[in-house]
């Protein structure tokens, strides 16, 4: 159904002037986006996505994503217009005040029809890439019938400019996501004024260059939008349609300039842009005949709807489709027996070798992992059980190549979780999470079930130095919000940490393993799926307890050590794995205190040990305990002689707790 | 002196042979790119780099940056060859090998000619941006005679793929940087296999849509190298070279392949090689001719070296520019006039806006400044003292618009200090540190004076929400070694922490800054230049003293409300504001004893007030302490709420304190 402009322009005009009278209200936001895109937008909701605002969970609808976040008034009010159930124009009246569901930018854990957490720039249009790739994955493995969707986008000038853009389309242009479609809001305005400030490339060339199909149109004429939006969908290519836009349009004196981009634009200017629009509602109001167009173009996705559910009813891939896409693990997935194993025939092992052995059991039992790594897939060890790579001659492969590109690859990631019915890891060395810190922020808060194979996790890593050896990272990790970074000791904890992390359907995990080998601490049955506590108790003391040693990864072993060490002179030390900060934190007070009994630090010596920065470290040892870490950047040598040199040994370690215990 | 291919092709096996040979002894490190680019090396260091060996601090030297900086072998053969004190040939015998020069990357702080530390994919050639900018800021501001210079990168296929490629070349195209000159090591081999593996992009064409000039060569063909180098050197554009080579060229089984890339090739490899190369002389050992050869290209340096000194010689800005160069601040400057200007007239201010007030006394004093913004000026109040731009037209100006490039400007940044002359900031909100995270990490590994002007910095920014409030990045960038993190309370401390921050010539510092307003704290001069300490006793407790609050930032009036509460009943409360916990943990026993005395912590609570997690803060609270904080991610309202939503409020934070008290 294609209404005519009559119709049209004032459910466009709609958007704007909700846009303008929300950030009005609020005192804050941006109204020049939704302004600008607001034709352009208007077209492809009514006429082109696929979505129906009675099921906004239905698997097949085309995904969105905002990816200019700060446009954020844009998709409420395509999402109150369009009649899905919230925001309602109360939540639409409370715009970025506490507690309403239409917050500064889109949270995708708010509201229904936002896919993504969008704002921080660039990171929609990455993430929508993993939600292309997502649904070419699935269409392989289930068929048109049940997965035949689009991923549409809407991106501006910053979007194009950050450099995860770069690693986002050349991704799409290399695996060929012919249907992933980004509009670009082409308004030639930033922050600091002009485009031309900053940029003077050639984005459509540059867009051409990646493999990508551009299009350009008027963003402000019906018909030469709906031609451009044509064209892309008649693409085999990723289309990237170049919308020419006057940021704020409708704003007559504003308009054009970058005093609309993030402010209100102040009432004077907004009953000027009431007079240019021929606009007479009240703010919040709606006239009847718009309203009524905008909850009638719905219709042609309710249609849709229900003609995939009758298809749907007779296919018999549906239960484990939505199986996977409800995100449950099939009935029975169970490491058991592989851990039995492991334990019954001990291994020196590194762990991130420990994590390819995992895998191998992990990618046969869940057909719903999709594996990868930034260029590093023999020294992450990510790819294991027999998948064979993703690509745009087979889609239906669970491993992809995504080349130097970790941002790109966790964004995509972050997608991949987000669109349902796959669960992403993707590996690269732990320090260059400081490449794509960006993305793992937005899974932790996105509660996006990815998981980050993070290997070469200390000076361990030896020879490539201190640029490649992590020293704050895996601490500074534990301080994100919902996010569980784990540091596995040996081939059961990986096992243990790789069941857990599969199991947290609405967080992110971070394992970090290492390149160099370590010898197997848990060598018995009796501490049998400790690691979900967190922390548990791997040595009890058997002299009088003087010492806890509490240690992560590859340093539970030189803990171990040193406690035997001890006890040969009569003092008792436990020893604590503390495979993950945050699931200990959880943990009940009983719990916690029978592992760090809140006694006297005189008589009993805390001792933390972790190839990494010491800072933090003072909430589990306590002011007077013993901190042994790294405090500095590394250096470049053989990781044994690295070890020593950072006095990660018992000769150097033990002195320390002398002298602390003879204070 | 162009030397024919008969002595040039040895020269380059020389390379060959010390890489494969360093490579082979320390079983460690990658062979592949020194072996291929060999060739292009050798005519670009022997006919075209500018530099004098007996000399490597010589202010118009060319700056030479080996992005690909796993190819470290490169770079430690070209200066050994060139006749550089250092490395010898012991060092390069020890490559990797702990206390080695030749670590398994090049770092600027271990060896005269490596300009900066490169490993980190993307960075080298995204530094070099910043040198080349420096090059024509200085060029601008001394003249030819002083200032006239190239910057050349050796790049591979990794650093064209990451992200930050797109945001360095976007602003070197836009300003034009005609004298920055990138080789590409065009093997088509990552680690993982062909580079088909995971992308199909047209470089060359990506990089003409963003301003560049692009030449090709066959990177073995000794007189196609020199024309593509003449091609460059005579374009106004900055050149990509697009070297098509083999990698590990020279291995006559492994070259061409994914094998050479990171691998010692092996005894029987190396032996083919040496046959195949003709390469006769023993490992770590060098023909007499080729070795006279190399020595005697240099002179081409050392002579245009002894022109410059010539020049230099009558030129009157010479004092100013050695000053500039060697990095020393003008005799006299200072902020104490502005400072008691600040005392004297107490001001309710956003610390961004004392940012802005403090940048315009130091603008007016130092020429060396240059500041910027990725795309947030108006808000990071980087733009003052009246500098104007710096672009492509007048390379004279102070100002740069960075664009929505976080991770490209701290590199240019990066760059700029390593170039010298140069004292550079620029800003973003805090929480896009993340976006450029790697590059923080590389100025306080490079010791680079960069200054970070981090506004927004808590949850005090408000309505944009949970992905634009920083919870974890104050504490976590507080992890990174050798960077400072300061977070002032007010206008004094702002201008304290500016003023420190310009005197630290080996580390960079962010300042984390309100976007709020906030009441002076230090309106009287007995704590005048306590900044520096890291910590001071802004108020001493009058009734005994009970508690000890330890607050940052927008924190410290709260600190000071609840001391003054506490105070009304009669328990005594020391404030303490920790501007920077780096400075504090540098000071003497006796000064942190003073502050943080180690007494019961039962007789006296201590109680840290910061608006982020409270990680880390076990540290200076003891594991008794009260961590006011926030260990969640934020919400979308107006500041004011959002801190009483969050509990930072005296009167949310007393009963706590008394709980503790009486607990």
């Amino acid at each position: 159904m294609s209404l005519d402009p009559v119709r049209l322009l004032p459910m466009a005009n709609a958007v704007r002037a909700l846009s303008m009278d929300a950030v009005q209200a609020a005192n804050s936001g941006h109204p020049g986006m939704p302004m600008g895109m607001a034709d352009a937008a208007t077209i492809l909701w009514t006429e082109y996505l696929k979505h129906d605002p009675a099921a906004p969970d239905w698997a097949d609808r085309d995904r969105f994503v905002l990816s200019a976040g700060h446009g954020s008034m844009l998709i409420y009010s395509l999402l109150h217009l369009s009649g899905y159930a919230r925001p309602t124009m109360e939540d639409i009246r409370k715009f970025r005040t506490l507690g309403s569901l239409c917050a500064g930018h889109p949270e995708n854990f708010l509201l229904d029809g936002v896919e993504c957490t969008t704002g921080p720039l660039g990171q929609g249009l990455a993430m929508a890439v993993g939600m292309a790739i997502a649904e070419r994955h699935l269409n392989a493995q289930f068929g048109d019938a049940l997965v035949d969707h689009r991923t549409w986008v809407i991106a501006g000038d910053g979007c194009l400019m950050e450099g995860i853009n770069h690693e986002a389309i050349g991704l799409a242009g290399h695996l060929k996501l012919g249907r992933m479609n980004v509009l670009w809001d082409d308004n030639r305005i930033t922050i600091d004024g002009s485009t031309s400030l900053s940029t003077s490339e050639d984005i459509r060339a540059r867009y051409e260059a990646t493999g990508w199909h551009v299009v350009s149109c008027d963003g402000h004429d019906i018909a030469d939008i709906r031609r451009a939006l044509d064209e892309a969908v008649a693409s085999e290519r990723p289309s990237l349609i170049a919308c020419r836009t006057v940021i704020g349009k409708g704003a007559p004196n504003k308009q054009g300039t970058s005093a609309t981009h993030g402010a209100a634009l102040g009432d004077d200017e907004i009953a000027a842009a009431r007079a240019h629009l021929n606009w007479d509602a009240e703010p919040f109001e709606l006239p009847e005949q718009v309203l009524s167009d905008w909850r009638e173009s719905t219709e042609r996705g309710a249609q849709a709807r229900r003609e995939w559910l009758d298809r749907a009813s007779s296919e018999s891939k549906r239960e484990e489709f939505e199986r996977r896409m409800a995100g449950d693990l099939p009935h029975g997935f169970s490491l058991d027996d592989y851990i039995s194993g492991l334990i019954s025939e001990p291994q020196k092992l590194a762990t991130r070798k420990a994590s390819e052995m995992a895998l191998g059991e992990i990618n046969a039992q869940l057909p719903e992992t999709i594996g990868g790594s930034a260029d590093l897939t023999g020294s992450n060890n990510t790819k294991a059980g027999g998948i064979g790579p993703l690509t745009a001659d087979d889609y239906s492969g669970r491993y992809i190549y995504y080349g130097i590109r970790e941002f790109g690859m966790a964004a995509a990631m972050n997608g991949m979780a987000l669109h349902g019915g796959i669960i992403p890891y993707g590996g690269t060395f732990l320090v260059f999470t400081d490449y794509c810190r960006g993305a793992i922020r937005l899974s932790a808060l996105q509660q996006a079930r990815v998981v980050y194979v993070m290997t070469h996790d200390s000076i361990g890593l030896g020879e490539d130095g201190p640029t490649h050896q992590p020293i704050e990272h895996v601490q500074s990790l534990r301080m994100m919000p919902n996010l569980l970074v784990m540091r596995p000791a040996d081939a059961v904890e990986t096992a243990e940490c790789w069941d857990i992390a599969l199991r947290q359907k609405d967080r992110p995990t971070v394992l970090a393993l290492t390149r160099q080998n370590l010898p197997q601490v848990r060598t018995a049955d009796h501490a049998r799926g400790s690691s979900e506590k967190g922390a548990y108790r791997l040595k009890s003391a058997e002299a009088a307890r003087k010492v806890i040693f509490i240690a992560t990864g590859s340093e539970v072993h030189l803990a171990l050590e040193c406690a035997a060490r001890l006890e040969q002179d009569g003092i008792g030390a436990d020893v604590i794995s503390m495979v993950c900060t945050e699931l200990f934190d959880e943990q009940d007070a009983a719990y916690r205190e029978d592992l760090l009994p809140n006694v006297d630090p005189e008589a009993v010596l805390r001792v933390s040990i972790e190839a990494g920065t010491t800072f933090g470290w003072e909430r589990y040892t306590m002011a007077n305990g013993l901190n042994i870490g790294i405090d500095r950047f590394g250096a470049s040598a053989p990781a044994e002689d690295l070890f020593e040199k950072f006095g990660f040994t018992a000769d150097a370690i033990i002195p320390q707790i002398m002298n602390k215990l003879n204070g």
